[in-house]
Order: C-alpha cells, then structure tokens, then sequence
C-alpha cells in the first residue's frame, strides 16, 4: 500500500492509547474522527477498558480485528516501542507517534529515536513523529489529530496543504484560514522527523491531486537535499511551495572561525537555499496564508528588475499604508495612464469605475501586479468596491487586495473566489515582495567533476601559501608572491612587498604581529623579517608578496553548511561586511553569471560600479573569482569545509586575491 | 463656550447639506447621529427640503432655530464659504468641514482654504477639516461622522482616543478595535488642519477626563512645534502618545544638496523628533491599536540598555515566532531561574501552573517585561491559559499577549481586562520594541543664545575657510590651515598639506579637480597650485591645510528642517553613512552625553570603540564636536540652513574637522 494512502486516507485507523475521558488530550482523535465524519473504521486501543467513548476498545493492536492502514500512537514511554512491535506484525504500514520523549528529549531520547526509527525499517513500518499532532486531510474527512482547534464545527476544504515542524502553529494556521474563507486539503504536523521528513512530504503532496500549493512552517531544515528535489518536483508539477522559517535572528552554530563563517549566518543560508530550490520566503507568519491565493496556479516571475506594482483604491491612507511598505523592498508603484502613483477613487467611487479601473491595470502591460485597496466600504457595502474586485478580469498578473476595516466577510468573498485578500498592509507587501522574489529552481550543478591533488593536505588549515595555489589552482589571480626561507631569507618578489609568517596556526596574523606591509627595500625587508620571526617563533618561512592596491576590497568565501550544503559569498572588504552585514550569499557552485548579479545587490561595492564618478572597478574579474572559488564546491567528497579570500583587489582591469584561508574538514 | 465643548459634546448640530437619500454619504451623520442615540438636537440643513429623513429640517442655517454649537459641512463648493459667514452670525463656534477642494486640490484650493482660515479668524469660527470625515465620541454619544463603519450596531467604549490625518483609515481602526473588544474614547478625523490640527487636539485630549491613551495616525506633521508642545502636556498627564506615520520609504523632499541633506531624510527625522517629544513610534498599523493597553497608565522605561523579556508559553513555535522577532530588535530573551530561555508548559500547562510562572516572572527583578504565548486552547479552552493570564497579579511591568489561533473571544476577554493582547507575532514585537524605546521628553533647550557675527555672510553658501571659521567659533577643532593669496601663494602651515580652492560656488571640488592632498614640500606645491588654478579659474585663493590622520573618519551635519526644526546627525565617514544610513540623527540641540549615546549608535565608527583590537579613538572629542555643531540651532533667528564638518578625523587623542560646508538660509 502507497505511504500516501495510509497516511492520509486509511481505511482503518487504530489509536493506541485513546482515553475514555473526552476532556483529555489523547481522547480528542476519535472525538475529532467522528466530529468530523470520518468514513473509516476507529479502533481505540486501551488495555483498561472495553469501550472507549461509545466504541468497542481493544486491549492491544494484536486484538484488534480487520486489516488497519495507520496507527496513531499516544501512549506514553515504552508502549511506543510496542506499538511499532504489533505494528510490524499486523503489518500496519504507518504509524504516528504523538508520544513525546524522542530527540526532542536531549541525547538519550535522541538514542531511543535512533533505535526505533533502525526497527522500523526491519519491520517496514514507517514513523511519523514522534511528537507529531497528527494528520488532517479534509478532503478526504481525516482528523486524526490531537490539536484542539480540531474542535471548530466544519473544517474548510480547498486546494492548500501544509507541513508544519510545529503542531501548534499547524492548528493555528488551520484556525486562522478557517475564520477568513481560506481552505485546505491536508496539513501534517512533522514533529521530530525521525523517518518521514518534510521532504518525502513535498514529495508526496506534488503528486496529490488534491493540493495546488505547498505551504512550509519550518523552524529548520533536516534535510536540506530530500526537500531541493522535492520542491523542484512540486515546481514541475506546478504547485508553489511557499515558507516560513523561524530563527532569523539567530546566527547560528559556533562559526565565527573566519569572517565567512561569522556572516554566513543559518538564516542567509537558508535564504539562498531557498531560492536555489524556487521556494518563496514569506516574513511573516499570516502571509504563508494569505500568499497561497496569489501563487496558486502561477509560475515564478523570475524578473531580474525592480517589479512595478499599480494601484487603485477608495483611500489614499490605506493605499499608502501597503505602498510605503513596497518602497521598502524596492518595488515601484506606477499608474498607467495617470500622473498620480495611485488611481485613488476616494470620492468618486462607483462599483463601474473600480471595476473598469481594475480591467485597465490589470491588462495593462506597464505593471507587473496590481494592489487594490478598499476603505470602510469593504464592512458594510461590498457592492462598492469588494464585489466589483470579485467580477474583474484575471489576468495572470497577480492581484492582491488590502481591505482597511474589520471585513471578514469580504475577506472570505474574496477567499472563495480565489483572490488574495490580506488583513494587515505588512502581510499584504510582504506577500507581492515575496511573490516577485520569487524564482524558478535553479539547475543543479552535475556531480562532482574534479579531484583534490592527491599531495595536497587534507586536513585542518592549510598555510597561506597553500591556500594561495589552491586558489589559483581554481583559477583566481593571486598577487605575485614566493616563499623566502632561513637562512638567507632571498626571494625574487619586485618591491614593494609584503611579508607574512608562514604558519597553518596562526589565526589572527595582524593581532600577532605576523603581517608586515609595504617594505621599501631589501634592507627594509631584512629588518623586518627579523623582527618578526621574533614575535612569531613558530615560523620559519617567510610569504612574500607584491603590494597590490585597487579601486575596491572584496571578500569572497566558502562554506559546506551544515544544513544547506555548500554555499559562496561575495562581500564588501574590510570590516564592512561584518558590521553592515554586507554580502550576498548562494548555494555553490555559482556561473560568472550569478556572481555578477551577487555583486551587484552588496551595497559596499558601488565603488566598482562607478559611485560618485570614481573610476568603474572591474567586477567582471570579481565575478569570475566568485565564480571560481564556489567550485570548491565540485570536488569529489567535498573536502574543504571553509575557503576565504579575503580580501580580494580589484582594479580597473583584473582582480587579485592577496589573503587565503582554507580549512579543511577533517 | 469652549473648544473641547463644541466639537465632542455640542448642545445641538446643524449638518448642511443633509441628504434626504439615506444611501448617500451626506445622510450618514444623521442617520449615525440617532443609531447611536446622540442626545442633542439634530438640525438638517437643505434648501429644498422640508423635512429631512424624518427630522424637520431647515433652508438655512439662518433660519435654524436655537443655540447651534457645531455645523458640520457637506454641501459641495461655495456653500462651504456660505455656511462660515452663517456660523459667524449665528456664533456657531466650531465648524467640521467634509467637503474637499481646498488644500488638498491644487494651488488653487490651497489660497482657498488660505482665505476660509482668514475668514473664519475674522468671524471667531474654528474649524476642523476641510476634508475632515469629522467626530466621534463614544462616550459622549457623538457619531457626527461620514464613515461607513459607522453603521455598526454598538460602539465601542473605552479610554483610548484617537486623532487620524487620514478619514479612512479613523474608521478603519475604529473598525478592528471594536472586532476585538478595543474601546474608544474620542475619535476625530483632522482632514487638511487647516485651523484645528493635531498639535491642539492633542492638548484637548490631555485634559479629557475620558481619555487615557492618545494615538496618532499620521500622514505628516504639519505644525511640529505645537504637537511637540501638547506631546509633553500629554506626558505630563500621564497619558501616552502612539504614532503611526507613513513615509518611511520616501526620502522626502529635494534636500540632496549635501550629505547631511540627503542622509537625513524625512522619516528620520521624524524618528528624531518622536523620540525627542517621549512619542512611541510604531512600525505597523495593527499596533497603533494593540499597544494601548501595554502603555496605558505606564511611563517611558527610560532603558540605557537592551531590554530583557521573559516567556512563558504553551507553543513552542508560537513563542519562537515571536522572539524570533524580539531578537531582530535586540530584545533579549531571559527565562530567570531556568536554563531554557523560554518557559515551556506545552505538555505541562494547567491553569494553575501558568498563573504560577506568570506571577513570577511579573514579579522577577530579572525581567523588564513579560511575554504569554498561548496556543491552541485560546480559542476552545480559554480556562487552559487564557483566564489564568487574566487572574494573574499585575506589574507595573508591561505584558503582552500573543495568542496563536484566531481566537476573537480570548482577545476580547484579555482587551476588557487591560491586557495587550496580540494577533500576530510581527505586532506584538513591534509593540514591545516600541515601549521599550520610549523616552520620556527631552527638556527642550533654552530660546536662542548667541548671535551670528555682524560681519559674517548672512546668504549664500559660505567658502571652506568661512566654514571652518566657524566651526571653531563653535567649540570644533579644525585642522591648521592657511588662505594663500596670489601672486606668491605664501603660507606657513608646515608640510605636507593639502591645498583647496576656494570658492563658495563649487559644490564638488573632487571631482572639479579643486582639491589636491598629500603636496610634501613648496617646489610640489608651487606646481600643484599652479595647476589646479587651471582647472577651476574662478578661484583666485587657496586654502592650504595640514595634512591629518587618524583613527577613523566620522561626518558630523546640521541641518534646519522644514517639518521637525533643527536637527544634528553623526554617521560614519566616507561614503559608509551615506551607502549604510549609517548614523544617527536628533533634534538639535545635544549634549555631550547624548552626541556620546549617538555615536553608540553608529556601526561603522565600531572602530573608535576598539573594535577587533584596533586602537580606540577618542569619541568624547567627536561628541564634543556634534554638540558644538548642534549649537548652531541656539544662533538667533536659525541662519543656517545646513551645516556639515566631513570628515572629522578622530584621533587616539582628540578630533579635527578637515572639510566644512555651510548654507544659509538666504
């Protein structure tokens, strides 16, 4: 039997652990089943009772008669690991486990998750959980859930499901698309992901034919690779999946060892993995709902210029409240066909005009969307402006609808016909700011296609030298450089040079005294060398460096992500890109192409593109190191765990990488 | 009779241009008028009806019989000027003013609206509006309004009032507060301000006995100086002023003539003066009404560090989302006495037990405030969480409440008890950060003090030499220097220098080629000069300037606002404060201290606080700077209109401004 069937629509359902005590948390499945007419067969599962809220009861899964497609298990402790056992053995093909006390219970629970997920695949049983709150498919009248929403009276059936890493927010996102017209086919609370991921997930909802978008609340991603195939699935199949992800102020693991691992932070990694894999990134939480309307049946509008948005209106106060947002995320509002940024009918509003206003802009090729905005009309005279936005012609622009007032009414109008309508002006822009971020999956590079040079280290850091050959090696121009070594310390480097003691231990060079810049003369070097080989009595060697000097400073770095993958960074030099968080981040590897368009979106570097009148820097070669060095990426198993250039010069013509650091992952 | 009197609780009302149509905006205010069961007379005015929906009505006001306390306006074009002579003989002593087609049409309607105001000063009218969508009070019974919410069955009540630049949008807030249980007080619709605005109705709310919490919805602010004055009456009453204002994305008018100009945009500005009058700010329209019950009967937390909020929840992704937020703020998230930074109950709440956490953490010193989060049981089972919350023993420290489902009864049972509670996880961040950044006013510095020199230029744009002059008349140091004069070019200011032309007409000396730094010795400066006359020949002079250098550069600018007054800002130097907007920006004038909590502010002069082991610079010294700067508001009669010392290189020890610009007024 198909994972999908079992899941969301079992022929029989067994819930092990159901209390006859109908106040009680784990008596709410069967409450909810029948609440909700569930046409299957319920067999609560209760060593104590015989009858279980006016069904026959059985003491145990091995009892329990006829064939069952889906446990759900509330039982506490070890009875988990039985159920799975009378599982395996009744050959019941999943199994959802509410019981707590898994990984989400520190490491030994993280032990007892890693035993039962290993039993389950000898037995063919397949987990969902632990602690999930269940599934809902309401379509398919399935409420086999603990969350107490589930008590509101009819659930709203339409084409939106959802996977949620919280069971909580999945009732809440369920309760609050219920109060406004919004619908869904099934949402599946994740809980500790043991065995089926929100990947699989995807993966099967692209195949359900009762789903049109995919919505994602995500407080991270387990694993980042299953869920990319999975969302390019759902895109081919043309379902959008749409995020919310938690932790954007969290910067995440222990990475700060080099500055690209200090900005790198989880959350822009989760950006670029986002939109490598064509999912849209909602901000805030009522937009993943709200969105689904304006992506539902559309492809991703992948515009490489600001979008332009028109707007009609019947209030210039609540049409600006939407606009000054989009200004915020550089989307322009224009108005064909009028010197005003917005058509506001504020007081000559007719429902002929809104709509024929409405017909114009949303034919109109100077607009990529449009934003309709309804005042106080909107509670109690949808016939002025609601209705009209009900009767216009769609257009496979999207709409979306902003109403001022308390109108749920009109929110629900507007639901059931399938136009976005949001509540609050901030979800409303955060949801067209989204929407035309959007892009369509990216083309995964192919495999691995280059070797790591069997003499080269493997592990820990690499010195600076190393890290430069490595670096040209992969095709980034590095500055004139050679080794100078005891005794005579004679290189062949043009003066004026650089020297820096050439040792893998040494973190901060500068700090210690390790980096001397801009030496004149041999006689300068001698000095100095001397000098320094006494602060840093580790080194023997000594790196020897051109002086190079640019119209711009740029970091570029990579990190295989511990979650994403590998990812590159292009960056302001300096301390820029740390203090303004001044970067921009993808998934590696990255074309000549990507890069220029990362360099182009960090504001630090307007230098190279003519800022004031100051000479134009060459941001092609930058790109090209960009693009180079995010190759690391397709080395056969990934060796490098960290590469910085840091910083890189560029100039008028060329670009040259004067620092390196490269730490390998073993 | 006086103003407060007249608008909110007027012995009887005449409404010109009453329609008999009860579908038409001009029926609502008498319709609205006796729903809501308005206690006073009612006077239709309509010259061509005798009776006006069931209410004798009147050709005229001149005919209207009785003591009459406000008109409220709608008929169309002159009526309007004809309905002011009518109140100033019949001493009707306010006039509330729907009709449109004065300032906000047009030059034309603009020197109209000049002549009403005239008139209306002649006759001893006031008036609210033109364009006013007019006033309600609740408690008073008062609905003299065109708003189409007003059509709601019951009004409702509370301490809350409201003052809106925008009609709509009044009632929309009107609107969502009555949704969930959010009462109001007075509501009034400012319409163009042409004589009422909102700095005096602030200062009528301040005295009202039925208001306790003033919120502003703002378009702009049209006189600065008398808001500021009732914002600081209102702190005095103990009664918090909320701002929402739009615009944040507009950089404002064409001010671009210098940095400072550019930099300090409108909305910043704005952020200044809020900040200077003790008004709490909010970022989101939702908030504006959920806040009120988190400052109502509260003070400015007056905070000099972050603020810490502990948590107490029953959904780990509901307060995730939240404090996912709170973090973006830099709010941090402590939980005293215990290791998690959230107190969790999702598998333990009872009543009991959250009540007991909850008074806890209201009575922890740990903690400046406190944030519930409660999941799917608000909306089913409010006796779980929701009541517990309500039962629990209130601080004087804030707490907020976010509730995950769409549960309108919890958010109404919390409103009528004073509690804040949220909708969505984005407002009640928003709220939080704003209560936690509100200061109480500043004390305003004393009138001016110092005069401009008799003999300086009082128009025009001073040249760098005048500039720099007077900035060291101000307390700033400025680097040595010299003004070399033809034929010899004689100066004694020791090598190397930089050497400028003078002339107060070029604005971009660098790239005019007027500007020439680092010239080692005379024979290089001869030759420097000499070229440089060149390329600029309407310079005869050249200033000649020690070369400095030092720790990091800072840009310190003045400029004399045409909406907020004086203002001072300090940002990092080069191009760094103008491509980040990074800097920091208040009324003028400053302290030391508080330039010295301005540069805290600043990221890119991290430098001068020792950032990464670099040297510190001397931030006393720029403070000292930016409040020397900032005295140029004390000048009599403001000449400056701009003013800006860029760079001013800080130093281990000490500050010297290298580059001075300075526009007058004239």
């Amino acid at each position: 039997m198909k994972l999908a069937r079992a899941l969301f629509a079992p022929r029989a359902v067994a819930l092990i652990g159901a209390s006859g005590d109908a106040a009680k948390n784990t008596a709410r499945p069967q409450r909810f089943l029948k609440k909700h007419r569930y046409a299957g067969r319920i067999l609560p599962i209760n060593p104590a009772r015989a009858e279980v809220l006016g069904e026959r009861a059985w003491p145990s899964l091995a009892e329990a008669p006829g064939e069952i497609d889906h446990a759900f298990v509330m039982a506490p402790g070890e009875a988990v690991e039985q159920a799975l056992e009378d599982c395996g053995r009744r050959k019941v093909p999943v199994m959802s486990v509410f019981t707590d006390g898994f990984a989400d219970a520190g490491e030994e629970g993280m032990a007892r998750q890693a035993r039962l997920v290993a039993r389950a695949r000898e037995l063919g049983v397949r987990i969902l959980g632990p602690n999930s709150m269940g599934v809902v498919d309401i379509p398919g009248r399935l409420a086999l859930t603990v969350n107490a929403v589930l008590e509101m009276d009819t659930l709203p059936g339409g084409a939106t499901s959802i996977v949620s890493q919280s069971g909580t927010m999945l009732g809440a996102l369920l309760s609050r698309g219920a109060a406004r017209g919004l619908g869904f086919a099934k949402l599946v609370s994740l809980g500790n992901e043991a065995d089926i991921g929100a990947g699989e997930l995807v993966e099967l909802l692209a195949e359900d034919a009762d789903t049109q978008v995919i919505l994602l609340f995500l407080e991270t991603v387990r694993d980042a690779e299953r869920l990319a195939v999975a969302a390019r699935r759902a895109h081919s199949a043309g379902k959008p999946v749409v995020a919310y992800k938690l932790g954007r102020s969290q910067l995440g693991e222990a990475l700060a060892r080099s500055h690209t691992g200090a900005l790198a932070g989880a959350d822009a990694a989760f950006d670029a993995y986002f939109r490598d894999c064509g999912i849209v990134r909602v901000d805030m939480l009522e937009t993943l709902l709200e969105i689904a309307p304006l992506v539902a049946g559309r492809k991703p509008p992948d515009l490489d210029r600001a979008a332009r948005v028109a707007v009609v209106t019947t209030t210039g106060g609540g049409a600006a409240s939407v606009v000054d947002r989009l200004g915020m995320f550089g989307i322009e509002t224009v108005a064909p066909n009028s010197k005003s940024p917005i058509v506001d009918l504020t007081m000559a509003a007719t429902a002929e005009k809104y709509t024929a206003v409405l017909d114009d802009l949303l034919a109109s090729p100077q607009c990529d969307g449009v934003l309709a905005v309804v005042g106080s009309s909107a509670q109690f005279h949808p016939q002025l402006a609601v209705e009209p936005i009900v009767r216009s012609k769609k257009s496979a622009k999207p709409l979306a609808v902003f109403l001022t007032p308390h109108a749920e009414r009109s929110l629900s109008l507007l639901a059931g016909h399938g136009i976005a309508a949001f509540r609050t002006p901030e979800a409303c822009a955060d949801a067209l700011a989204a929407y035309f971020a959007w892009r369509s999956p990216r083309t995964r590079a192919a495999a691995a296609s280059t070797e790591w040079p069997p003499n080269w280290p493997r592990r820990g850091r690499l010195d600076e030298a190393q890290a430069l050959r490595l670096f040209a090696s992969l095709g980034i121009p590095v500055a004139e450089h050679a080794i100078a070594q005891p005794p005579g310390y004679a290189h062949a480097v043009p003066y004026p040079v650089a020297a820096k003691a050439l040792s893998a231990q040494l973190l901060h060079k500068t700090e210690a005294g390790a980096v001397c810049l801009g030496i004149a003369d041999r006689t300068g070097f001698d000095r100095e060398v001397r000098a320094m080989l006494g602060r840093v009595p580790a080194a023997r060697e000594v790196l020897v460096q051109k002086m190079e000097s640019g119209l711009a400073e740029a970091i570029v770095g990579y990190r295989d992500d511990a979650v994403v993958g590998p990812i590159v960074l292009v960056g302001a030099g300096g301390t820029l890109a740390e203090i303004y968080r001044d970067y921009a981040l993808r998934l590696a590897p990255v074309s000549e192409e990507e890069a220029q368009e990362m360099i182009a979106r960090v504001k630090g570097l307007a230098t190279l593109r003519g800022y004031r009148g100051l000479p134009r820097g060459d941001a092609r070669a930058l790109a090209q190191a960009v693009a180079a060095l995010s190759r690391l990426a397709l080395i056969r198993g990934r060796p490098v765990a960290e590469a910085e250039a840091n910083p890189v010069i560029v100039k008028g013509e060329g670009a040259v990488a004067v620092d390196g650091l490269v730490v390998m992952k073993e």
